[in-house]
């Protein structure tokens, strides 16, 4: 006999009543709930007027709301390759800009994930979701090759192929395409199970997995790794046929209310499978909005300027941090990224810190005693940053200063002069200053002012030192193209790209377990 | 003997443990909580990342949360007048721009006030706070004329008078004011009791005046109406000792924490005297922020320029509903307005309605049943609005059209050049339309898509409608101006206007009761 998920919910929940609460006070599970795009101000919980994120408003509520959490990259892979190893992507290669389909570099595999840590500790580990740090030949850049021990989801942004239709049955997706790679590819594991993936279906389907995933670790009592890394809220929008027109915000409204239901269901399976009260949840974003792409992009609040900037738009995002019993619910304005979530897991779990330069600091304190921040500050890199032009702005306590400023193609719809493309790279002399406790949308510029002068000159040792401790890891980003290395279901296939076309049963998608 | 009012609480506190909750479901009292210039983007609930706003924000949780709710006009006196009489300023004189201190003109008597229509049905009525709709001759136009029993305040903005010291113990004001005024004057009832009034101890006066106001007519069972109408967060900023350096955000949020805290002094109160489940609160402030003193002003948040402007900025103003029992505590995206307060309240005490054209609607079915608003519009006016040039902009359901745009004095420091006042007015043809549910901070107009001609063209009939049907009274503003007419508690004396110096005792400021 085969129990569907479902059922197996149901005999766990009734061993539950049963028995009581029995965790083992072992090593806790870790989720992260990693959002594409989202921008600071696009929640109902972080003010944005006609979201609807009750699901997530409901973690904000129950567990600490960051105001001023950072992702460590303006952008997609540098932003995750981040995440991963808790490095700023000049060390790891991941510069300039992110992989594409025909990329032949990704990230180097003796960087230490948190993935490789906390499998050594006997964590089962999976990500759930879009990839996006390398390909490359042989498929030798995708997850499992990082201390995931298994893989379902896609390699790239669903941008980065041609998405055909985004919403049910058939509507067309609204935003430019790539047209010319190769069908957007489903993987499970190392295979190619579904390209073109049918975007429409593909949150439900990684919902389903991540079901699966954290409900056999609990009925093993195996701790547990879940990156689950959506595919929203990245352009072109994209819902399943019951989230469409369900929101007063249109499109993004509609893709957002997609990720709210699955982080309501996350967060209900731990609860129902009675391991909420062992697990640590994160929820954030890769980086800001992207303003390119009008009302179906994100919104960054009160935050200048979006995705691809240094600006506050492009790198402060919502960041919640949910573990009942464990941290106390709130606010907290402490300095904090994405960059600390390895290392303060790494101690947690009592696991062992690799022995690399690392950026991120142990954020134990503030989550769970309302304690304050090591974090003094914080180093802003451009995806335009190069040895040349290394650091673009740094944050030290409450104060901004921007070194060098630059719009991106990411930001080119906004009121704001200094966020579109042709905003060019610019220096900074002396450089701009802003007390973002006071200013958060920074706008009253202090550098003139005698009163700050102590406080510049601090921030320019600060960068001074951090820059002459930075080694510039060969980018990887930069090296060659071959339209060979797309995936494709169909390795030799005719006419390329139109060729890799391969769907596997649902049968066989939905398989109990990874 | 005597009772303190702390005394008085305690006794009805433990009458109520008694007797339990017997309040008569008679007349609901009601609270406006009022605060000057506070954005849309201020609160810790409305997504600000540094303010302290917990009492604010409790409020928010256990009320009902507005998310698309318009002070009627972007400035003070316009504003206020809406709120007490449901009308738009055009109709009563208040415009262009706010009142001075030498102003001849005020609200005609004519006007009927929610507090007028309140006394008839034996409510008790105070105004605690700021007044700002004219003072004249004989101080014709202050608070007793217009329905109020009781008037504990100031009558205009404490920018319109020298303001020397803002905090704790003698810290000077940031801002600018005026220093060729009268100094500015704090009333009881019809009567100066100090002048120029010390601002660090202003609130603490405030809020204990709205508390001997409450627990007065609590003993009593008086039905109350409390117009709470706060001097913060309007330039300069100020606070009482205990609130400087309170905040991470500085003088603004220093300002807005004496607020919060006497949010929360005032609903606590409530409770305590057993008034809770029988009295509506609505908190909300007269306009957007204002951006003309850099980061002591206010943040309009995701939207677009601040005071003064008919931008969303200037007039989508936070709201809360609260009332235990009654309104369901959650979010509303439904579309409501100050102007929608009086003709709500008045069916709510079952009143009577003023035969004049009224500009607000009943939303009791949003409040007390999660019900759909009947507005399905709201027309902005400028203060720079005269009847040649009367609506600048129509909201119609999501959609907002601007026929005319202009910048302000009051949103000079932004990074959007629509803002300042540099930006004169600009009649737009065709109308810029924006989809405020999906593009809440007015980026991407739509009107040259065809897809939008209709909505356009339903705009254009429902504006030419209310124009037909508007009626300018007589500008009170226009009015000639007349230095002898400003507050001065010595008449007479010399050289005005520094001689208008008088102090009342403490004693005389704090007998019980107003």
């Amino acid at each position: 006999m085969e129990l569907k998920t479902t059922q197996i919910v149901v005999i766990i929940q009734c061993v539950w009543s049963v028995l009581g609460n029995t965790h083992s006070h072992g090593l806790p599970n870790i989720v992260f709930l990693f959002v594409d795009d989202l921008g600071y101000g696009d929640l109902g919980c972080y003010g944005h007027p006609t979201s609807s994120t009750p699901h997530i408003d409901q973690l904000s509520r129950n567990g600490l709301q960051f105001t001023q959490f950072y992702a460590a990259s303006p952008l997609c892979s540098p932003s995750r390759a981040a995440l991963l190893t808790g490095r700023l992507s000049p060390r790891t290669g991941i510069w300039p800009n992110v992989f594409l389909p025909e990329s032949s570099g990704g990230l180097q595999h003796n960087e230490t994930t948190l993935a490789e840590i906390l499998r050594v500790k006997g964590y089962n580990t999976s990500i759930v979701g879009k990839w996006h740090l390398g390909f490359g030949k042989n498929q030798q850049y995708l997850p499992m090759n990082y201390g995931f021990n298994s893989f379902f989801g896609t390699p790239f942004s669903h941008d980065m192929c041609p998405c055909l239709k985004c919403f049910y049955p058939s509507d067309p997706c609204f935003n430019q395409c790539d047209l010319y790679y190769t069908g957007c590819a489903l993987f499970h594991n190392d295979r190619i199970i579904e390209q073109p993936v049918d975007l429409t279906k593909l949150e439900d389907k990684f919902i389903q997995k991540a079901t699966d995933f954290i409900t056999t670790n609990a009925v093993s009592k195996t701790p547990f790794f879940l990156y689950y890394s959506f595919q929203h809220t990245h352009h072109p929008q994209f819902a399943g046929h019951r989230y469409r027109n369900s929101t007063l915000r249109g499109s993004f409204g509609d893709s957002l209310a997609e990720v709210d239901d699955s982080v309501g269901k996350v967060v209900q399976l731990l609860k129902d499978v009675g391991v909420e009260d062992n697990t640590f949840v994160f929820f954030t974003s890769d980086n800001g909005p992207s303003l390119r792409n009008k009302h179906r992009g994100g919104n960054a609040g009160p935050l200048k300027c979006g995705k691809g900037t240094t600006y506050e738009g492009g790198q402060r995002v919502p960041g919640i941090a949910y573990w009942p019993g464990m941290i106390k619910p709130g606010r907290s304005m402490e300095l904090a990224s994405t960059l600390d979530l390895l290392p303060t897991i790494v101690k947690l779990v009592n696991g062992t810190l690799p022995r690399v330069a690392l950026d991120g600091v142990d954020i134990r304190d503030v989550l769970f005693n309302s304690g304050k921040s090591t974090r003094e500050s914080f180093f802003y890199i451009s995806p335009y940053s190069t040895p040349d032009y290394p650091i673009y702005a740094v944050r030290y306590k409450q104060y901004k200063a921007h070194y060098y400023t630059q719009g991106s193609s990411n930001t080119d719809f906004t009121h704001d002069p200094d966020c579109p493309e042709t905003h060019n790279r610019t220096k900074q002399v002396p450089p701009l200053l802003y007390d973002l406790n006071q200013d958060p949308s920074e706008i009253y510029n202090l550098n003139l002012d005698p009163a700050y002068t102590d406080v510049l000159m601090r921030i320019d040792d600060i960068k001074r030192e951090f820059e002459a401790s930075l080694v510039w890891a060969e980018s990887e980003i930069g090296k060659p193209t071959d339209t060979a290395l797309e995936p494709c279901c169909a390795p030799g296939c005719s006419p390329f790209p139109s060729c890799c076309q391969c769907h596997t049963s649902n049968k066989l998608l939905f398989l109990p377990g990874l």
